[in-house]
């Protein structure tokens, strides 16, 4: 996968020809403009899936099916054929194999597809020794509410796009394909900032207008790899991951209702830059060690950036979370939150001592409520020809 | 109101201080890149509301009120001057009055707010004599499947943003606004491409891969001032307009099952340019009078080209829509279509011939479902220092 810079350059370079044809089409006034980024292409094949280290597009949908009954590891092997030769298709600006609306596949726009299997996948595969040891439902922790609608789920296809039509139409294919096999069981639409609003690489917000996601390994780093990237376990993962996907609703009702110093205190960021509360700029190491005139720490020790943060750089998650914002109550309260995605190698040796801390006693937590929560292993990518979950079912 | 060019070139000169420091921001190593369009602005205050010839943005959401028992006139002008004020707080770039994200109002990205008052909000105010003659919810048609839910409402809120976050921070803070007065009847999120998928300017596809939109009166035109802004009927509304929005279901199962020729021979265009079926580009005028080998018209008399079409310049309707795309069900039927808003000086005048012309014979009925209907005045716009609303409740 090519860094953020690199893709957008080949991608302007690809498409230049198009976008001049099109600029001066027709009415022979218009005067060239540069090529939209529609035309932007992630690879689909290669050692790991794209849409992980992908730097995230402006809008994913993350689909989570059941298998029906009969759905045997002859059938999974059909179906992820299908899923894996539309993907390669639609994510390279072409039609599906059977795409009945072939000229919404023109514009990729940075399409990936992301397939991952849940713990039921493997059962139904008659494949359970080659589960993952720590791949299942987490524990319900005190602090979860979860909605039984927004947990679980045998097969994920995650789909991200810089354009919220193509995310639609790739979708659309793509659920085609699977409803032979198994039936959608959620489906969470989400955002961050449309492409091009900010420059790339800023540390976006999120809808409590927090800075979010400023310690992150980053794709293509040595501290990433061994974060992310499966090395041992089980053979068929090797180069492949494990997703958490959390489904964290913002009580924004009483987050709006708190002052600036209380959610700075809980967070032990400021909000208007994201600096530490111990430092001056976004990216300053926060000084846990520090303490103020009173002999109190500055960053409390229930502060969410001192629970969240892991000392060892391989006991790192990294975060790639969207935003959601669904239509509010008729009394105005919001339905809004974060689709939060983790990748990690292991849920049960990085996610979760994580999630314990945050759950013991993270400030934030007073306005932030896990109603949803599914784990799945990603595999490895593939190379053309092959399929996702080949390793596994092949 | 500026046209799409001249907007973005004034708002990529606003922007180019703001964008050259940030990227320049911390590191002292990434290169300038072009200022992102999120600083991009639409004035708020004008002679007519923005919102309507303003470029389509590519994420709008639609909020239709019933107002509480109690809202009187009185109440209703309280609600619109601090309706009016966040507006022109939000779209200045500039934090709501009692703003509890205000970082998130830093990038307003072309953003625009759209007022209207359905027939209730007349009713409340005591001011029924005031209503414009055709504003009542519009006459069943037979091919109407209409869901009570989708329908009505006594003040709409029309939000539209190039960033999707943008929409929901504004949201938010007019929904906490509008609460103290009205309760939400509905919320209806719709989508475009993205900003810069596309060249500026490109007639967009629709969802069911149709080019959408080709015929419209040219915002700025004389055509355009003539079927859009009022200038006769009530005093109070001149400047302003009407929106009828509809929630038109398209029915993809069916419609994917249709082969491209039928689709072409229903809307009376090619899929692929957009071109009539008498023609070779998107933009030439369609040929009614055409008849092939066997005597037939080309295009046929139920071809949604030809029951749309509008001789009298002063009877075309505006189209401003938008996609939406809300979760499949279990076993992957769609929840897809359209959020039709018009904009007419008239209902009675424009839409509802145009309306009874497709329902009547509309090839394309087959396919598309109207599931939602409501029809606002939309006053005209204020001058720094008024209100929205002030011409007729002031």
């Amino acid at each position: 996968m090519l860094a953020g810079g690199a893709l957008a350059l080949g991608g302007a370079l690809a498409g230049a020809g198009a976008g001049a044809a099109a600029a001066g089409r027709g009415t022979g006034e218009s005067r060239p403009q540069p090529p939209g980024y529609g035309v932007q292409k992630v690879p689909f094949h290669g050692p790991h899936q794209a849409g992980i280290d992908t730097p995230a597009q402006a809008h994913a949908v993350f689909l989570g099916f059941d298998l029906d009954g009969g759905t045997d590891r002859a059938a999974l092997g059909r179906m992820m054929r299908l899923l894996t030769d539309d993907a390669a298709r639609l994510t390279g600006g072409a039609p599906a194999l059977a795409d009945t609306e072939a000229e919404l596949a023109e514009l990729p726009a940075r399409l990936t597809v992301t397939f991952g299997f849940g713990p039921g996948f493997f059962t139904a595969a008659g494949l359970d020794d080659r589960r993952p040891a720590s791949l299942a439902p987490l524990p319900v922790f005190s602090i979860d509410r979860l909605q039984d609608h927004w947990c679980g789920g045998d097969l994920l296809i995650q789909i991200c796009a810089d354009d919220p039509l193509t995310v639609a139409h790739a979708q659309r294919m793509l659920v085609k394909d699977a409803r032979t096999f198994a039936r959608l069981r959620w489906a969470q639409r989400g955002f961050r900032r449309g492409r091009g609003v900010q420059e790339d690489g800023v540390t976006q917000r999120n809808l409590m207008g927090q800075i979010d996601g400023t310690v992150n390994p980053a794709p293509g780093s040595d501290v990433f790899a061994g974060a992310v990237w499966a090395e041992d376990g089980p053979e068929w993962l090797r180069g492949g991951t494990t997703m958490v996907l959390r489904r964290i609703r913002m009580e924004l009702e009483t987050w709006d209702a708190a002052d600036t110093r209380a959610k700075e205190f809980s967070i032990g960021r400021t909000l208007g830059t994201g600096a530490p509360l111990t430092g001056a700029a976004e990216t300053d190491p926060p000084d846990f060690a520090a303490r103020d005139a009173f002999g109190l720490p500055v960053i409390s020790e229930f502060a969410h950036v001192r629970r969240a943060h892991v000392a060892d750089p391989r006991q790192q998650i990294f975060r790639r979370p969207f935003n959601y914002d669904d239509a509010p109550a008729a009394d105005g309260t919001p339905d809004t939150g974060l689709l939060f995605a983790s990748f990690q190698r292991d849920v049960a040796g990085q996610f979760l001592p994580i999630q314990r801390a945050l759950a013991a006693s993270d400030l934030l937590n007073q306005w932030t409520t896990p109603i949803g929560s599914a784990v799945f292993a990603i595999p490895p990518g593939c190379a053309p020809g092959g399929w996702i979950g080949q390793t596994l079912l092949g």
